[in-house]
């Protein structure tokens, strides 16, 4: 019998905890990650993916487990030496994940789509999950603050996401077209369904979904789309997406996360610190603990919300 | 009274530990470095310019005292992460070193000129003397072997020097034109001399030589020229020299390198190991010892270099 192919929408720290979860669950399935690329970025040259290193690093166990992104055992001497040079240095980069810029930067030069230089990465960290890009076109996260246009790792690592956020743009996500591999995966007959994973939704899920044709083409593959809510208790694990939702004037709760991906989600995995709240959505729910501190944490998520989904049917 | 400008021709290790000397030396000198780039080649996307670096790290006690080129106290985690990914690893590359190649890759993709970036990089690491790539444009040293064409740093450092070298071509010298700092410093009413390091002829001053006009400035200069034996006791200190003149079907003696720079040079700095040739050389010589371990052997050879050059007019 074939595996049941699941595909996970992820964006960085959070998504990848759960992506990891999928990966490990005792089900056993053939994973897909779809992952978000609008934090991409040009940094001294380089082309950095930070969602999907650590989607790579995460699920090779390479990643730094104080932190959730960048490499264990990590050295630092580059950075030393950037320094000494007056460049920018706000910006994090090992020895280690500079190997990954490097590379990634080098094989896109000569050509190759992003999704195929991932692909190489993934394999060569001995990964046999599937890590697509979204899309291998150009699409970039800009925050419009009380600062101005900030792009996003201008924002969020620079800025430490202190300036107000007023609006978020995808740009050129009106252009970009889902990486090819990201429709073969849709159109698996094997698909059993499709999981947001708790990443911020507005600044790591809304560049996925902000390509065109891609909310249609989820919807198209007739499998159950379930979202795991980001908020516990009401609040982000990590980020800002706490603060966010308070800047763009929305109720910080999962009843907005909900109405957030209304039309397009069939299930919704709420965090047991939120039950409350449980009898205000109008769609199929399970109430657990989503909080994941262990790799045994996201193993139970992942189970349990394989197992909302083995109940559910897309609805029409 | 304005001080005197010494320009040095240089090359690789050698070429820099006389730089170092010259740059140390009790004369009060303003030093210009007109530096060989035939070497430089694109690895892994970036922009390595190794006999730059080569100067700049040793001008400023930057470089790794144990080999003469890369940076001291260096370490080597993206080198261990590039293996993983199956990545060329036959070129070191320190990730302190690293700093610099990626800063001038993305410094030239700016649109800068190499010298303006060397001027940069040189500026940062603390030296008041002037480093100059001989020219901004594309010069490629190709070694014609027994192996095939190979691109210098594939013959010099993946090979190891071990094919048999048939003849050495400098791609795009012939188009090329010297840096504009080069000409300039070159004009400047207080230079005292140029000299020639005592860098490999066929490799390292030969693509500088190779530029057009660059023979002709240098004796426009009216001032006198000075090569610094490359040979001890008839052998390269270090480096393919000896086995390249071998051959390349030529004498390995100091009197081939005087031929060599025949029509060029007004003086030549004989190794005292090489003494018995002196009769044989028809222009003005010195014979010292040219053999540079220490840094006090630098300041030497550079003192008593300055002090050959001053006794001597170009001849005309």
């Amino acid at each position: 019998m074939n595996k049941q192919r699941i595909i996970a929408l992820t964006g960085g720290v959070g998504g990848a905890k759960l992506a990891d979860g999928l990966m490990r669950a005792a089900n056993a399935i053939d994973l897909t990650l779809v992952v978000n690329t609008g934090d991409d970025f040009n940094h001294l040259g380089l082309h950095i993916s930070p969602d999907i290193d650590t989607a790579l690093y995460t699920l090779s166990e390479e990643v730094n487990p104080e932190t959730g992104w960048g490499r264990r055992d990590e050295s630092w001497s580059f950075m030393q030496a950037l320094k000494q040079f007056s460049a920018d240095t706000w910006f994090l980069l090992g020895d280690k994940d500079l190997a990954t810029h490097v590379i990634r930067t080098q094989q896109l030069a000569t050509g190759q789509s992003l999704s195929t230089v991932t692909h190489a990465l993934a394999k060569s960290l001995g990964l046999a999950v599937q890590v697509i890009p979204m899309s291998n076109d150009t699409v970039r996260t800009w925050v419009h603050t009380d600062m101005g246009e900030l792009e996003f790792q201008h924002y969020f690592v620079r800025e430490q996401c202190k300036p107000k956020v007023q609006h978020i743009e995808f740009r050129g996500a009106a252009e970009a077209e889902p990486a090819p591999e990201v429709v073969q995966a849709l159109q698996d007959p094997n698909l059993g369904a499709i999981i947001l994973c708790p990443s911020n939704p507005y600044l790591s899920m809304a560049p996925i979904l902000a390509i065109p044709g891609m909310r249609e083409q989820l919807r198209a593959a007739g499998v159950p789309i379930i979202a795991v809510s980001p908020l516990v208790g009401g609040q982000a694990v990590k980020g800002p997406t706490t603060k966010i939702m308070q800047e763009l004037k929305l109720p910080v709760s999962a009843l907005q996360i909900v109405a957030h991906y209304a039309g397009l989600i069939d299930g919704f995995v709420l965090d047991q610190r939120d039950a409350h709240l449980a009898g205000q959505i109008n769609i199929p729910i399970i109430t657990i603990d989503t909080f994941m501190q262990t790799a045994e944490d996201r193993i139970r998520v992942a189970e349990e919300t394989l197992a909302f989904a083995s109940t559910l049917k897309q609805h029409k």
